[in-house]
């Protein structure tokens, strides 16, 4: 099922698509939920970031061409890293090249949203917390990173978490497909069954020192040809395999 | 002034404390609010951490006295991380000792919390943004950190941001002595003068890549003496002059 949030008639909320067309979603996001009335057609309506996070957890070095890429250690256990809910971005939504920065890179990535809080689960239970999946793309700072040492600049700017279009449910995360494309060449072309740590790993590991509540998001990595400048008015594209495209221009 | 977030008769209020008195506040906390009825004694309300922030920004060695303990290099600017929503706790609650770790300390700072969204803030306009401050115990996983070589579980735990007992309005915050004691023995008794980087150059470097919502917390690092071991059933005891005393157990 894919899920969506949007502005349409002056108001958010969030629906459900099936053949280009926007129902209605009736219930509880996270809990019971059917498809309602038909709205409209999904070319009408302005998509949102399908997700609502008071934080958002992420997973460094998670794939090994990336590893390799950066020439950095591999690491024992998953690499984490927070981004707070001000660097969401919504799909079709301009990142803003921060002015402190001189390197901006984009990384794609496969995101999870939580559907249930969730702590201290153990990872064979992991993926029965996830509402679904999107496509991410966790902007960075690399010359900051390399100031401070630390990814809080780096990685905590403004819209440096963009997500989308939609969330859809029900899929195995463990073998889709995931590419990166600037101005449509394609910079990575990677499968999410090279990741080190699996989904399920992250999301536990996570839970094991805090609670993950509904509508947090799990960003899991990058696959190998990520990380390469980016300049205003790149068109940067994630596409993820049983998901869609995700698409962001940067701008000064 | 003093101002107080408080559960009492099962609801959870945002009040006025004067003389033992607790009074509703009436307004916006965030706006324009003046003191209005009288509701109880002081001892009668359960109090909460004075803030609901959506996230939580720290400064790290960010006294002289911490940064020749620790061994660590000065920082050239505010070295910030990241404390999640879920990291707050209240005055007087319980700080449960993580099961992953084996090490776990205490940090006794100076918070100040926002009152207006603030991005791109100069320094001597930043002090117009907070509310006000409060007391905060910024608990750490030394073992943790040197594991991880990151702070994200180190400082990101549940329960790991203590905050109160509450809100001071009208503070200078660039004189007020602070202390650390565990059990009743002080370990700390410093001075927030001794900061490297003031509470405004902090929120003015942080609004230079990200926004502070209203409630948004800031910490601004602790005085020598601080990350000493601390064990379950320890009291440990945040004292700044002009606000008054934070104390938490440390439970298994």
């Amino acid at each position: 099922m894919r899920i969506v949030r949007f502005r349409w008639q002056g108001a958010v909320s969030w629906g459900i698509v099936e053949d280009s067309m926007v129902f209605s979603l009736d219930g509880d996001l996270y809990g019971e939920f059917k498809k309602g009335k038909e709205l409209c057609r999904l070319g009408d309506v302005k998509l949102l970031a399908p997700a609502e996070p008071s934080i958002m957890v992420a997973c460094g070095r998670n794939y090994m061409g990336t590893i390799g890429q950066l020439g950095v250690d591999i690491p024992q256990e998953p690499a984490l890293f927070f981004k707070p809910a001000t660097t969401v971005a919504d799909p079709g939504a301009d990142i803003v090249y921060p002015p402190v920065s001189r390197d901006l890179r984009y990384e794609a990535e496969l995101c999870c949203v939580m559907k249930q809080e969730v702590k201290n689960v153990p990872e064979d239970k992991a993926l029965d917390y996830v509402l679904g999946y999107t496509c991410g793309d966790d902007f960075t700072l690399m010359d900051l990173f390399e100031k401070d040492g630390r990814l809080t600049r780096a990685k905590g700017f403004d819209t440096s978490g963009a997500l989308g279009p939609w969330l859809v449910t029900g899929l195995d995360p463990h073998h889709l497909g995931i590419k990166g494309r600037v101005n449509g060449e394609t910079k990575q072309d990677g499968n999410t069954s090279q990741m080190m740590f699996p989904v399920e790993r992250i999301i536990s590991h996570i839970s094991a020192f805090m609670t993950l509540r509904p509508g947090d998001v799990v960003f899991t990595g990058t696959p190998e040809g990520g990380h390469c400048p980016v300049k205003v008015g790149d068109m940067i594209e994630v596409e993820i395999e049983g998901i869609g495209i995700l698409k962001n221009q940067v701008v000064a």
